[in-house]
């Protein structure tokens, strides 16, 4: 069991990472004092297949529990889900000593820590993730949100959870696709900010594939700490540390856009991003091709694309000049220019850009 | 013209207070560098009588404009107004330089709060309250809230302003009720905190009354220092330092509570709350009975009411226990040794509660 602190004062807390640990979260939770009634919010499937577990381990902790099931999409990422949660969570909140439980991936961790933040001004919520996604990524660094018709994360606050227990069995229960989609995450850590991560990704393929709890532990509790020290340096996002983390993401946002959000999931945006930023690196003229190669090649190693189909080029540079991250017409790439080594570029020559893009073709 | 500042580190703000003051807003809001688009919340009767001279306020400084109309009722503190209200703010962002402006009372600052709080995860706002009770106490110190159906601001944000802007001359168009309910407030901060500001009230009541732009400006000075002063001690309530403003408002609450919000307004329920107070400090032992008739007579010159009708004082006490400010079965209510002074008494005898509640017959 992996331990890693979050330091935010007073509002810091622990990551917990292990194998087979639900058994203990009750214990945890104890040791918080968060309060005596947990509202659960989780989906159908894990309700299911571990709701049984969960209410053991905390009802021995003399902790009361309602479940909340929400869709598994990011249509519960709405007003609408929103509103409905949270008159049932007022609801159930007899005693005023409720506290929120996400049980899930990004969507209902999103959800969850949006409405801790503004129920009765701000109550006390745990993160349980049980995707890959989630426990490396969004889980961590308190970022809470829900999507408007105009745009997704729209709405949010910045939040932090008392608590992120993630527990590597959950993730033996997601199919090769979600697996690989949060490998993408994992390979954008390794490439902005850890070398012997890059490396123990290169050299661990099959036990990662195959959900090794230890590789997995492994794997997850290096991710956890890099996001951990970027969330903690620049909370709430003011100061631009957190840029780096968008490696990838700008012009996979932009592949996500232009293909409507149905071709590609969001890792395989993201590695499609990833490619297309490593090659802009090279003709940016501050990474070699040599390297170049061995990012692409590493994405490849996980199953994840290097090649776009049925997308132009024009409608994902069209896309890109939208982004949200955009403000002024001014653009902002992260590129690397060594394994765990970034570089910010502002206002790159469009024509770089567009060879970066039609290097995925 | 009045300047208070309300200190919270680099989120610190100021209090404007003055005299047909409107003109220059548009001259504060360039210096505050707020954004070029203001998205004005407001109601129809505000934005009928003062939209123009606010528009040319704005225009002159360069910032557009979008008024959006909100029903004049508790009611728009709620998900499906705050819904709307938002979608349209998402639409009218186009260049993600919008912040928000709340031109109302007490209903149109917390909604426009909150949604700032939320929207983009938090963008800025200003008040501009337009009633007595929203320039004296709920445009500042940043507490934001909506409705549920369980129960009042039950949703919020501790999320502070950029500036508070009164302008007095607002406070013309009140009726006397308005005036005098906003005038219940001003007696509780001269009780707790401000002697010289009680024999001010006690000395000048019909300039008061007849809205003196001069009289008004100095005493919602005078509370805008005290509530601005409490608010930086205690910002997110968790000290119990705010809980002295409680002071008339547990046992007034619980009168609005029985009386079902028709029969008294919120001032008329706090004077009330604020006279059976008085007379529990007498019972308590810690208030002269001549010190407790001048609050009571205080009470009597600005038109509220000592004396309650219609209402049982068994559904009050009922009430009173029902109260989300108790957690736990133990009393606590704000009692005044003094003007100016005061005292957090807890597990008071029950008998004493219902005498003091039985005077107001």
């Amino acid at each position: 069991m992996k331990k890693i602190k979050v330091n935010f004062g007073q509002r810091s807390y622990q990551i917990i990472i292990g194998q087979n640990i639900l058994d203990s979260l009750g214990a945890f939770l104890n040791s918080l004092r968060l309060g005596s009634d947990a509202f659960i919010i989780t989906n159908n499937f894990l309700k299911n297949k571990y709701g049984l577990k969960l209410t053991r381990s905390l009802s021995k902790a003399g902790i009361n529990q309602y479940f909340k099931v929400v869709p598994d999409s990011e249509k519960s990422k709405s007003i609408k889900t929103a509103s409905q949660v949270i008159k049932d969570l007022a609801e159930f909140d007899k005693n005023k000593k409720v506290f929120i439980l996400a049980f899930g991936g990004g969507v209902v961790g999103d959800l969850s820590g949006f409405l801790a933040s503004i129920y009765r001004r701000g109550i006390s919520y745990i993160q349980v993730p049980t995707t890959l996604l989630a426990q490396v990524d969004s889980a961590i660094g308190g970022k809470t949100a829900l999507d408007l018709e105009t745009g997704k994360n729209l709405i949010g606050a910045f939040y932090q959870p008392k608590l992120v227990f993630s527990d590597v069995d959950f993730l033996k229960s997601l199919d090769k696709l979600q697996l690989s989609s949060g490998m993408a995450e994992v390979i954008k850590y390794a490439v902005i900010k850890d070398q012997k991560l890059f490396v123990y990704l290169e050299n661990n393929r099959d036990q990662i594939l195959s959900a090794s709890p230890t590789a997995l532990e492994k794997i997850i509790g290096s991710c956890s700490v890099i996001k951990a020290r970027i969330a903690e340096a620049d909370e709430k996002e003011k100061l631009g540390l957190r840029t780096i983390l968008n490696f990838g993401h700008t012009i996979g946002h932009a592949i996500e856009t232009a293909a409507g959000y149905k071709k590609y999931n969001h890792g395989q945006a993201v590695a499609l991003g990833m490619a297309a930023a490593a090659d802009l690196s090279v003709r940016f003229g501050i990474l070699d091709e040599k390297t170049s190669l061995r990012i692409k090649n590493l994405i490849k190693l996980y199953g994840l694309p290097l090649k776009l189909k049925g997308v132009s080029a024009e409608r994902i540079i069209k896309a890109h000049f939208h982004d949200k991250k955009f403000s002024g017409k001014v653009n902002k790439l992260v590129l690397v220019s060594a394994i765990g080594k970034t570089r910010i570029a502002r206002n790159i020559d469009l024509k770089l850009i567009k060879a970066a893009v039609g290097s995925l073709y």
